[in-house]
């Protein structure tokens, strides 16, 4: 499932492009020198990671939409990335363990933040796919995407200008994105109906849930 | 999980008495030789065999409260027993496999539908364990109480007069009695609520049902 | 997972338009009476039914994408539908269980076959939808969109001339959405390389799907 | 399953019962803000619910038969609440994950600890419920009665004096209700039987109980 | 796991041998055109097979060895094959799936039963792998040996005389291989102990046992 | 399944050797009190277990093998033992939770390390069963084999010398061992023959492994 946010403000998107301003790019197949595929730059840069993984992790860990949608258990600090005119990032599915310094996690769920306008740079669509079909997206500045990490999916070939977004992973509670999405439906009707309910049925409905959870969570 | 049903009603109870008055009853070890705890007598008659599973199959597979908390998928042809005085069915779960002739089927819930007034006798109850704790259950006659095969419960012993019964085994579509429980709770608060619901809302929440029934339904 | 497919050839189409040229087309609310969201017509008519049910069964049976894609274990006989100016599909989830002649199916992929040409209709889009993404299909005649039946979808209203086409639930023997793909892209692969690879090597890819369709076929 | 233990000796209830009477006790709702259900007191200060947990802790991590019993991983600090005339703690399940300091856990299993004695009050029964069937239980006090977090349950009013009691919420290193009993239920009989077994057929049992622990502890 | 059967008696495996001498063998290839590694002869004789089907699927749904270990749903109708000098049947993992003219079942436990003495061929060991560790299998006439389909295994090269032996495929009702092998383990150590127990205790693991089987059956 | 390692060099083995004969060996039954089948000799020696374990650990932990096969999550420190003349280890399955100064692991994989010549002794050999099938294993000094703790094995009597191992217990990321294995056999054959096939098949294949992880690994 996927899922669109709002999640920084003008302030922190400013923030953030400072720091990349600031910061020192490098070629992206230093993560993954095997990679065929990987046609990016990404910052490298101690004091700008760290920076810009608190402001994107406060973003996202008080933002009320992402955390009942993806019930994050562990966010990895994002990484920010620049793609130039021929540069792309060929279709792939996201690793399944991303070692971290506290250790490795699971990403269940990819997500891409936009930190400048679709209007500076043409191509460069992220495009996921669903078995035939497929879905793209270019967001505006400080609105994210969320996806699911199994998707083949890609960043389509930047022809002019340039495309700077912030990638992270989340190792969810709920691995499983049918279960996980099955949680987020059923709370989302008992929040957005349970008032009008007699209370004998919300019970019953909210403790349904519990136990969906309890079934559910790691 | 426990349920009550009003399953028979007069006529229904009346032909099930008579067809017992007319039948020959047989102790009943017939069905489970070695056992050392079942001390009953059973309906051993191919007719009336016929005849009062057809009664009481009619009953269970039109009663929209035993479809919709049950689940059922096959219905074991119910069996007429007595308890007279001095007659117990000692402490045991169900078996796992009730051989029939149209082959086995897996027995997930058990049934006993009474066929006389508590009044009747004395002592003969049903008793059902949970762990330490335990229910007690004597009904009226047409009344039914169904509950989980992998309990352990006895008949107690009947000191005075006669305890005539009739049960039954059902293989259910939803085996886990914890998840036929939630898909239970679910459909009822839907059922009892959704006409309340925005639209929208009712269709993400059936959605949802429908996507467990998926998950789950044998 | 999405797979669209070359499912008819030009007389089969001709010999489905000709039975829905001489069927009769009735409310859409007779298979759902208290459906306040399809707002279509469909085919009704025993003998029509019969003959485009064996057309598209046959053509779905011996196309080996579908077969590979699928795993199809029961396919409902497909249904002929007519949307005309003003009409629609809301917004749903399929029903997860099909009630059939021969017994309930469970719906886990939904197929929509395209029987007249996309110049012949304005909107009447298929729209499926991922979370807040979406997708919208029109085939051609004779080709056909599979996706899986958990998805919210809908027609979208036709605003001039008419849409034709067959729509179809299909119970696959991998009842799970991932594990249904992921055995599709294994035997993809193996099917794709095998040729390619050291025979030793190939036979223990071969040994690893077959486990895995040990451990997930119904 | 519910299980009835003996935890407390008369010092550690004498101890519990002085805390309480020199700590300050709040409204209930101080921690469930929103409920419409709770009517209670609870006891609300550091030091005193330091030193109730400790008690409470030990004694159930030294007591053999909760630790067959629950296989528990994390135990919350217990809290001792107050029910006065006119209270009572309507019908719910507890929350699947509870918050803590260090960590949210889930609660599989929930606990009630009698800290007075059931003459000291009127009504106040913990009754839980199966579907429609319910069991009530006043214990003596340094009693405890375990059953599972998922049952709908509720304290009944309290008509005359005073109910105190503490309650717990464990997770469990075996999440699924009937996977921990039947661990439980061998390991019991093994236990019981396995010296009077030849050893060759106990080793093989043994193995047997290991082999499902290793499938289903978390 | 695996398991050594005393099957056939003398005239069964004198019965086999004679169906054998008078009908017709062709190349195993009939079966699997396009296999590199199989290299053996095939009975290739209707009324030879169902005759011999007729006797070995008797004997193995008679022998209550194979009954309590394998949990028999469906057996595939046996297959008499040959191997001389310089046959073999490379490393290989039995088929998931096997098409049968009733429908297809799913292949969980294989069973080779040998028709002549291992003194009449050198060579033309059953090798079992396990990983890096094998195990090889001959038999007597009448014996048979049962393992998982999912191993790696091979017939090795004949290199004198003939070797004959039947095969067949099962479909158990217990798919996983570990669950198969517990049920078997507690429903072992109970048929053997069972007398010693108190009948307490010897409920208490029936009703376990029981509680497995429904949980696990299919 | 089982896996040969070459795991120590010549030096790791004397300073391994070099331990044992400066530390105390003390009955086994130290850390098995009960059991009636434990009969050999262990290092008990703090300092000596320190360092062992580091040697080892260090060794397993760099082993790409191993790495591979095993997922491993955590390792027991080894634990050195003899068995002189007389001395053996009776069938038994490995206790499925091992306690830890860190806290309890899951023993999924069992290893044996060999630490000198089989020829310095009779007898001795680790027999592993599968059913009624059993392998026989003596290493090479630095060899270990690696399988899975739930079998049933022993250490045969040695009836001459003295055997001298050590012995250690892995919680693997991937519990379920045909999990684990399918894992390993796909993640070998992407190994071996990635670079052979297309592109765009060898990232089908590896998205179908992560996915297979994603869904598996703990």
């Amino acid at each position: 499932m996927f899922k669109q946010l709002k999640l920084l403000d003008v302030d922190q998107v400013k923030a953030l492009r400072e720091i990349a301003a600031n910061g020192k790019f490098v070629d992206g197949k230093i993560s993954n020198p095997h990679s065929k595929i990987k046609n990016n730059l990404q910052l490298h840069d101690v004091k700008a990671y760290e920076e810009s993984s608190r402001i994107l992790n406060d973003a996202l860990m008080s933002n009320s939409e992402f955390l009942e949608f993806a019930f994050p258990d562990i966010v990895a600090p994002p990484l920010i990335t620049l793609h130039r005119p021929g540069m792309n990032y060929g279709l792939h599915a996201d690793n399944a363990i991303i070692p971290l310094p506290e250790g490795p996690i699971r990403s269940d769920i990819s997500c891409t933040i936009f930190l400048n306008d679709a209007d500076e740079y043409e191509g460069g669509a992220l495009r996921v796919t669903h078995g035939e079909a497929s879905m793209r997206f270019k967001g505006t500045p400080g609105s994210a995407i969320v996806y699911p990490s199994y998707t083949l999916h890609e960043v389509e070939k930047v022809t002019k200008g340039e495309r700077m977004v912030a990638i992270t992973f989340i190792q969810s509670k709920v691995r499983d994105v049918m279960k996980r999405n099955l949680l987020y439906e059923f709370n989302e009707v008992a929040a957005l109906e349970g008032l009008n309910m007699r209370h004998e049925n919300y019970t019953r409905l909210q403790a349904a849930q519990y136990n969906l959870m309890r079934m559910w969570m790691e």
